[in-house]
């Protein structure tokens, strides 16, 4: 079986994308007899397209080393953004665009155009969801299409399949964690450093881990937009933006930082989730609970009826943690199809 | 649809499998279109066996009240162990027998007869898995009916469906963790009171949290079957129970938990499973670290080739806690037959 691929955003997670694809593809041939072809990868500004395939290596290099994708040899094309998807034939479009959580777009678009015209899709993009989840799913199931979206939480840190597929005998009663690695890193270092907020945001701004306008991450924004997917997709409450309070970080000092701490306390960005309260500030937890780890990991804690608390651990981005987790998406699509 | 159930073992996960099914069949019809019938429940001694389907609540309270399923009303039978298998009409069979990891029975036999017959099977079992590993799963395959066994490493807390459904895309390169609850337990409350082991276990034992015999326990020998099931379905390598390492904690002072502390470590029973490691052993471990999960919580830290380190943390044992495992396996089976 082929599996053709529109790969749709090709910065940092489309670029680990086909990286993940040209490591896996022969294991995933073998395991799952499916052949994984990209036919078309886009960017907002042109692409590249051939119903042949084209070549992820060469895919890399074109946007490193020429910029634009209408660069690749011989199938660069000035075709970009949505008519992409009618430029090529394709089963399933993986969709990372970047998250615009004012308008959902383009993931909305594109999302709703390959439903409409039966395509699997896979996305690491979490504005539409935040905004019109229910809209996004109900396409999914009147179109008969698989739609998945663990990426968009936590990265490479599994939790909505987790809780769907390995918890599915149990109700899930809430969800409660640091769901944003950008905010985990800097109050970290805030408290093992004692350093200012504005002295380790700049600092994690030259490392690339806070981005140049921090606000997404640093005003909870991010975390936020989980909370809401998390509550759509596993508490079943029909949630959206606005529903969620929120606070972020940017007013934290290094003083209230070394008051928990001599408390045996730290401060750390939690987003809450139950199916009455959609929440994300900072909150005091216990040094060494659940919700003591550092740097720019993810945690979330699932409280289910049967099997009591479950807890999930892991790196919250990086371009191929986050690939990994929009490829086990992708292959549980074609466990489906086997 | 109907499925038909044999329940084989009806101790404390039993009765939880009992209590679950109870609790939740009539939104697993709801949701999956499957009618959760038992239609016989066995335990070494007796069984109660009726076509059209045993009550849940009738069936703890005569083991409870009445000590023998035989004494259940109209439906109990002498009849008991593998015969059962013969005795009524039956889609799947849910085994938690006692674990013995000398012979594997009666888990062996009885899986070995289930599949024959063309029934899936879900177990809690570890015996026959560390004896026997291939020779189950191969048997499975050939019969082309589903296994799952979940249950059998860290009761609720979800690691072998979470790394092979939710990490489908990764190597699983290695796994490090706290496997046993008992030996956790006594450890921690050594740790937080100063207490030697001996009290401690007196202690553990009147509570019901280590058994009578705790051999199996705090020799880590139930940990080291755990290692075995691990490496086998989730790292591709053909071990045995007798290829494990295993040192376990009754020699473990009070002294030596002192000194760690005041290093800032603790004393962890960690079982290690890498290609080519199977050990079971008492560690130092960093205070804050992954390993810091006390009372008789597990956890287990999963190197992936690309989501990097995703830790897990649950309940590792309980008796509704473990039926919620076995009760996903049951419903990732009803998925497949939708």
């Amino acid at each position: 079986m082929e599996c053709k691929i529109i790969l749709m955003g090709f910065g940092s997670v489309g670029q680990g994308i086909a990286n993940v694809i040209a490591m896996k593809k022969d294991i995933i041939k073998d395991n799952y007899d499916a052949e994984l072809k990209l036919v078309a990868v886009a960017d907002s500004s042109s692409s590249a397209i051939c119903q042949e395939g084209l070549d992820e290596q060469l895919l890399i290099d074109t946007k490193k080393n020429k910029g634009k994708l209408s660069n690749y040899p011989e199938y660069g094309s000035d075709i970009s953004g949505i008519d992409v998807l009618d430029a090529v034939e394709y089963d399933c479009l993986i969709e990372c665009t970047p998250t615009n959580k004012e308008t959902g777009e383009p993931a909305y678009s594109l999302t709703m155009k390959a439903f409409e015209a039966r395509k699997d899709v896979v996305t690491s993009n979490k504005g539409h969801l935040a905004l019109r989840f229910k809209d996004v799913i109900d396409a999914a199931e009147k179109n008969n299409v698989q739609f998945r979206y663990e990426a968009t939480v936590g990265g490479a840190m599994p939790i909505i399949n987790c809780a769907k597929d390995t918890l599915s005998s149990c109700k899930i009663e809430s969800i409660t964690g640091i769901l944003n690695g950008t905010t985990n890193y800097i109050l970290s270092r805030m408290t093992a450093e004692g350093s200012s907020y504005e002295d380790i945001l700049k600092e994690s701004q030259e490392l690339g881990i806070a981005e140049t306008d921090p606000t997404a991450d640093v005003e909870g924004e991010d975390a936020a937009c989980k909370t809401v997917i998390l509550a759509n997709s596993l508490l079943g409450v029909d949630a959206t933006y606005t529903d969620v309070e929120v606070i972020g970080i940017s007013n934290i000092t290094s003083e209230a930082i070394e008051l928990a701490k001599d408390a045996g306390y730290l401060i750390k960005l939690i987003g809450e989730v139950t199916p009455t309260t959609l929440k994300v500030s900072p909150r005091l937890v216990k040094k060494g609970s659940a919700y003591d780890v550092s740097g720019t990991l993810n945690m979330a804690t699932i409280k289910t009826d049967l099997a009591d608390e479950i807890t999930v651990v892991g790196k919250g981005a990086g371009s191929i943690e986050t690939a990994s987790a929009m490829i086990t998406d992708l292959i549980s699509i074609l466990k489906l199809k086997k």
